[in-house]
């Protein structure tokens, strides 16, 4: 099963990696089936594809260094397109923030003109009911607690492994994973969630995806969105 | 001239620490009218007012600790009531950032009960047109920058004194100040600006002022919200 699940993650990150035009310049996603994408646009650069990535992650960075593709920033160009995972996705509504690199990733997902989901089919919902991860500056983590708890939320701050004490996040910023139950308006949350002071940014991905890339072990769904 | 500019904070300054109720916890804002009411507020301390501060920046923790205010943190307790500046204020909307403090007094005096706003004359507006101060991540400063232009300002990059390069914030970021020219609507604005992925806090105040205490040499004014 675990074979099925890997099997899946190379064949979504194989397909959007395969959309990739010669010249672009690529968002590059983080998480595990991100990082088959960036694996995959690395084998690429390897025939020959020009391309230039923007890392959205430490992470991502690594394996883009790793795969040879050549790197740059959002101050020096922008993204034609963008490829990232989710931790959960309704329709086109996604949930990130699971590796905490949901404020960077939305910088850039934002900022590409295409945005491509690569997900495995046990991230699909009828509705988004995952907790949603919210970065806050870490003076303002109790007022925050209080408003999410005033939208009906139940924060929590994520515990680091391999580090006593809480997630700090690539900026410097603590991760509350905040559950809300399932999602009838995940657009109003997150205009709610933007408006708590302290709060950098959560990991509702509303309107942004593009299209989805549902990988399987025996091949590829792509919705449109 | 300017003795009766300094005398106008002072008045709004002793004003707003004069409602201060024993017991309470205060919310201690950054900037030079601010600084007076911390002051007053201090000589209440050395008289017998029992409170703990709860500051907006390295300022006015260095200004409370100097005035010998207890101190406290937003994660031990609520603020009842906080004092704090504007840059510019029309009706009880208010533009702040100047001092790129704009984050954490967004925090404070949104965690506050009661928000008393102390100015003088000069920083009164019947429209608000002051640019607004928008902390950015540092990274997302390029694609922070188009969305602002999307939405009809001409953000700067705030340049700092006694330090080569960009101002950066007591958060780590940077501000771009934005100028908007008059608003017609600061509460969508600030939603706007609020979405806008990057974006930790903007200077857009509105709807969290319950007091403004306009100073003059001659006296205060209290406005209610």
């Amino acid at each position: 099963m675990k074979g099925d699940r890997t099997r899946a993650k190379q064949e979504a990150g194989q397909s959007a990696a395969r959309v990739v035009a010669d010249g672009s310049v690529v968002g590059l996603g983080t998480g595990s089936t991100a990082a088959e994408a960036i694996s995959q646009l690395g084998e690429r650069v390897d025939s020959g594809l020009d391309i230039r990535g923007i890392p959205t992650s430490h992470q991502s960075r690594r394996l883009a260094r790793e795969a040879d593709i050549p790197l740059t920033t959002l101050a020096d160009a922008v993204p034609d397109i963008a490829i990232d995972g989710a931790d959960q996705a309704a329709g086109c509504d996604l949930v990130k923030g699971g590796g905490a690199a949901h404020a960077r990733e939305k910088i850039v997902d934002a900022a590409a003109d295409r945005l491509l989901v690569v997900v495995d089919p046990t991230k699909l919902a009828d509705r988004l009911d995952h907790p949603v991860p919210v970065e806050v500056l870490p003076d303002a983590r109790v007022p925050v607690e209080t408003a999410i708890e005033g939208l009906g939320g139940e924060p929590t701050v994520r515990s680091a492994v391999q580090k006593d004490g809480p997630v700090v996040t690539d900026n410097g910023n603590l991760v509350l994973d905040c559950a809300f139950g399932p999602l009838d308006s995940p657009g109003a949350l997150a205009t709610d969630l933007d408006g708590i002071p302290g709060v950098v940014a959560h990991g509702l991905f509303v309107g942004l995806a593009d299209e989805l890339h549902i990988g399987s072990p025996d091949g590829v769904e792509r919705r449109q969105c």
